[in-house]
């Protein structure tokens, strides 16, 4: 197959589709190498026991911009996806703790979320199906009783206090074998959770008190360059541009001078990339956290100068993060989606659910009031969620590239190589 | 949960479904037991690549009677259950061997058939979604041609000849890393497949001119036994009695004695069952080959002196198996299936699929022209295929015991005992 056109042309076609076509297409016609690709990375960095890793997807562009090991969402999942969800989870329980029988599920503090709820008793009913005792065990500040909130599903969620004696865990009388993670550590790591005897996943080295996105981002830009060269494509057409800042302190305005700068250095790159490309579009950069997640402290500009122009609102809003973790290291990203759903021409960003190694499924955030550069998943926002119709290992060849089955194979080859990057984490925050 | 009912009791109910509707919600109760000793089942006895598993649900009780470890009939399995079949196909490339790319599939040899071309199409489309590049080559007595197959479901499928150069098979310059037995070896080990450079699964030892029913159903008794003990219930409500006899030949009418003894004496034993549990039912036996399957020299029998009786157009139809083989052995079984299905009440047989350990999902055999006590897979037989509508892994604790959900879960652990056995006789045979 001829990927010329994968390769920047000056001048190409402005229909903002073409690349990506061209990407999807080329990701199908390559497809045996990348998966005997894939199970060799697999066997070199085992995979994270679970993530949902959200794209962006220009049209001439597809990149992740947040990998989440802890993830919330199943809920958005469709139900007819849920037997992959139960299979894959029997494969992760079977390589990650093959004698284990009762897990114990610990979520996030913040319980009263209905969402996460929702989430957490489909996890619930995931790892029950796939034939584990499952209890749900909370970090609280002091000790307290067991609750049970019914939800809007009409499902009871039993969530119970946590309690260790020595070194091992449990809720009430129920001895886990496992510790399963669901709170990605962002207020810390509890001093409960230290040292335990039972074994616990993900560790705590990957949650938010010890990994940085752009620590991510590094690792992820290795693994692109390495994929690129074996399916010989230019990495940017998969790899967000990046840039960090230490030292921020938003309400002092300390640390702006390198806001600036970096926001300007990578404004021009992405023009640069563009203008290669031929595309008509204006760069964008959005800030965010280095640490934690859920699009807390998030903004886009367009220039540096808007960074000196904040408000004390807006500075306040930058300052904090979710769990109250103070905000002094951001990254610099900015990738547009291009992906728009119904008559009103919805902006949407697909995020892409993993457990083990295995692509289970996803969903579109569709939200009508937002625009193409702007982060789909930040505070007091409301997206619908609109589950992706089909899973996201069915190429179909005689298909246009296009069409469903292969848009969301692409979507799991984007969203494994982003896994493979925390992968990559995970062995070192390991060693 | 009270188990007692399952225990044999004298004026039991005759409600034919309630000692069933009993098994099944102590599967259900017992579902996290049975799945852990799985787990650890599958680690001392790995499950064998592939196989389909015949049950008959009597309602009083559900048993296998065939275990197909080169199973067809892909193409009867629900199109929303391919994903799972992919991603199991996936695990079980990945653990029989980690490096493969280039897979070859070897079919049965009369691969004229349009129903088993479906399926072998099916079975490609699935390892290729898996991420392999997949062709077929055919064993043949001499060297022939390429053949493209148009088929009903409108796929075209290509079936090329075998070549071997030293001890390495390919099909026209593809070389494959593995070869993909999807041919039961009924008419003996190809010295073709002999001695292979490359990996051979499932290994020729495990084809019907090395394998015997009797074994298998020696092996599922030891397996029933000790899950029978696990979970408190009497081993005969998921174990189908047998007898077998060697040294027959129909067409001299020599071991007619032993046979008539056995029958006789098997046939007493299920009454003394059947007078156990309080059921009104006359016991019958099914006579078939011990080697071979696709139920050629099949026949069903009430008594002894059916089988002095036989004329000769049936003793020729007994003495000759699948392939030729000549029928020398034989197992007698008789296990009622009581499923019906429609408004004519249908005689049914569910089957079930596993790849690896998982089970993958299943399909019932629908017959109008055969009785609750025929085998419903013989030659000239027209079956409906009636693809079980969902998987075999989503038990619903919420729901009643013989929901569908909790049925096939029911289908999912009786097929994997029997999957187990094939395992157990897997190790034997290697060894």
């Amino acid at each position: 197959m001829s990927i010329e056109h994968l390769h920047p042309v000056p001048h190409l076609v402005t229909a903002l589709n073409g690349p990506l076509q061209q990407l999807e297409s080329h990701l199908l016609a390559r497809q045996s190498d990348i998966e005997a690709w894939f199970r060799q990375q697999w066997h070199q960095s085992p995979a994270p026991f679970y993530a949902s890793v959200d794209l962006r997807n220009a049209g001439f562009k597809l990149a992740p911009v947040d990998t989440n090991l802890f993830p919330a969402g199943f809920n958005n999942l469709s139900p007819e996806l849920l037997p992959l969800c139960i299979q894959a989870m029997q494969s992760a329980l079977e390589r990650h703790c093959p004698d284990a029988r009762r897990i114990l599920l610990i979520p996030e503090n913040h319980t009263r979320n209905q969402y996460y709820l929702e989430s957490l008793a489909t996890l619930q009913d995931i790892i029950q199906k796939a034939g584990f005792l499952v209890r749900i065990g909370a970090l609280q500040e002091e000790p307290g009783e067991a609750r049970t909130f019914e939800l809007p599903s009409g499902r009871q969620l039993l969530v119970e206090p946590l309690r260790r004696e020595n070194n091992r865990l449990y809720v009430d009388d129920f001895s886990p074998c496992l510790v399963l993670l669901n709170n990605d550590l962002s207020a810390g790591r509890p001093a409960i959770l230290e040292n335990l005897q039972q074994m616990l996943i993900p560790p705590l080295a990957l949650g938010w008190a010890n990994r940085l996105k752009s620590d991510h981002f590094s690792r992820y830009q290795e693994v692109t360059r390495e994929f690129s060269k074996l399916i010989d494509i230019d990495p940017w057409l998969i790899t967000p541009q990046f840039l960090r800042c230490g030292e921020i302190n938003f309400m002092k305005r300390a640390g702006e001078a390198c806001l600036a700068n970096n926001i300007d250095t990578l404004l021009q790159s992405i023009q640069r990339k563009y203008d290669q490309y031929g595309l008509d579009q204006k760069p964008f950069v959005v800030v965010k956290a280095d640490a934690g997640t859920y699009g807390m402290g998030v903004m886009t500009v367009h220039s540096a100068t808007e960074i000196q122009q904040l408000n004390r609102k807006q500075r306040t809003r930058m300052s904090t993060s979710k769990g109250g973790l103070e905000t002094s290291q951001v990254i610099l990203q900015g990738v547009y989606t291009f992906e728009t759903w119904g008559d009103n021409q919805a902006v949407t960003e697909p995020v892409v659910y993993m457990i083990d190694h295995f692509v289970v499924g996803g969903f579109y955030r569709v939200h009508t009031r937002r625009g193409a550069n702007e982060n789909l998943n930040a505070p007091g926002m409301h997206f619908e969620p609109l589950a992706f119709a089909q899973p996201c290992i069915t190429p179909e060849h005689h298909m246009a590239p296009d069409a469903q089955p292969n848009r969301f194979y692409a979507y799991g080859v984007i969203g494994r190589l982003a896994l493979l990057a925390a992968a990559r984490e995970q062995l070192i925050n390991d060693s």
